[in-house]
């Protein structure tokens, strides 16, 4: 029964570098959520909603962690895979590995992990955590 | 009769440079609208509000320009200087200049110009121009 | 003699987007730069290179403007298209048209203009302007 | 021997945030190294450096972990206080805990984790982990 996974590819911007030469750190936590959100696309998924009575309904990160194994440069071609790592009655935990295109072979750039909690947030701004959807159950969980 | 005028003061952060070594042009704009709202906020005024009846209202950027004279480096201490090029019925037109302190003395980088659109938004989305409130006219308004 | 035009097609990501729930202005700017290095890559022509003499050369920018007609929302499916305003000896100048996806018709949501100038860099930092090379220059200019 | 810590206090801009209406979460990692670099620039200890024979010297992160307890808005106060959790023969690691001002008291708003790798790089690019220098050493160690 093995998880889901999905991924992209995207080319290191220019103003995703800093004056060291290499993509800013930072970046590597907004492609987790882009592959992410590009996943949720792919599955009809929205990743943020409001309901008739309006309550809104999102998934906040809860933590998110990356350690760097080797640098990636500006123009360089990289390929995000999202797995699940786990599925709570809330929440859902990614693993995230980056690969570096070099000559044709990927050869891997960093690995990260990052959690969300699917929450309801009413008028005031409140949050609580909500049970997930069955379809993103279905879409996440493991194949049978 | 001469238009108020409003500083701030920031060193460039690492992540805002690229790999050309210098501060990303796109910065410079970021930094316009931090000197816009640290002037809202000095004057007790807001960027974003709701009324009672579930209106927003808000000041969305209508253009911006900016030309740039001399790269800015990690660290480097700048101060930005908003004043008031045109006050119309709905809009707020500003310049900037942008000044690097090189030993002391403060030497122009940069300048540039935004202009924004006091809106009111309803709860489809759409925004209509909406007269400046009289207390924002008073503040940044030519002084008597 | 048209000038030769290059277009690219990207997606509103969410950590572009703002509190008023719309895409930051500032990254309309990261995008006209995405589009001109991606016309480079295109034309497999370097922004940034080192001679063997360690001289470097690039592209930095002059100025850059944008206006903003309407708002874009993450996922917004949106084609930038880039055309040459001007080719000087050392100094190109860049028009931008921001197309939406609205169903299936693209709409003007910006427009902007970005300048940049050839220039090198000896070890010291200092940059002087620099003849556009030929090949650019053949490549950017209006077609025969 | 407490380990010595460092803080830095700094408002949420509205380009920081996104359009849940909270500060985007790769802005945590990028305020833990805001927090390192001016820590460094108290002590008077450069980041980054270059040798008379060439070498480059600095501190690629290694690896950065946060978990979020509360979002942050923008115009929210917070300070991030940073401090040594590790000092080891080429590396450091560093805790930080984000606080945000709620009428005068300090809420704990996030906590994270970051090391760096102090780094020697040749003219090639080329990365050789590098013993911290004796002034580094002192600074961030134990007080006696």
């Amino acid at each position: 029964m093995p998880s889901p996974t999905f991924a992209i590819t995207r080319r290191v911007e220019f103003h995703e570098t800093d004056a060291a030469g290499i993509m800013h750190f930072s970046n590597f936590y907004r492609w987790m959520e882009v592959c992410e959100h590009e996943w949720f696309r792919s599955l009809n998924l929205p990743m943020m909603s409001t309901t008739s009575a309006g309550i809104r309904l999102g998934w906040p990160r809860r933590d998110a962690s990356c350690s760097f194994l080797r640098p990636l440069r500006c123009g360089d071609h990289v390929r995000i895979t999202g797995s699940i790592a786990a599925l709570g009655d809330t929440s859902v935990s990614y693993e995230f590995i980056f690969h570096k295109d070099r000559a044709g072979k990927w050869t891997e750039v960093a690995n990260g992990r990052m959690s969300t909690v699917h929450v309801r947030q009413d008028a005031t701004g409140r949050m609580e955590a909500e049970a997930i959807p069955p379809e993103v159950r279905a879409a996440l969980g493991p194949s049978a």
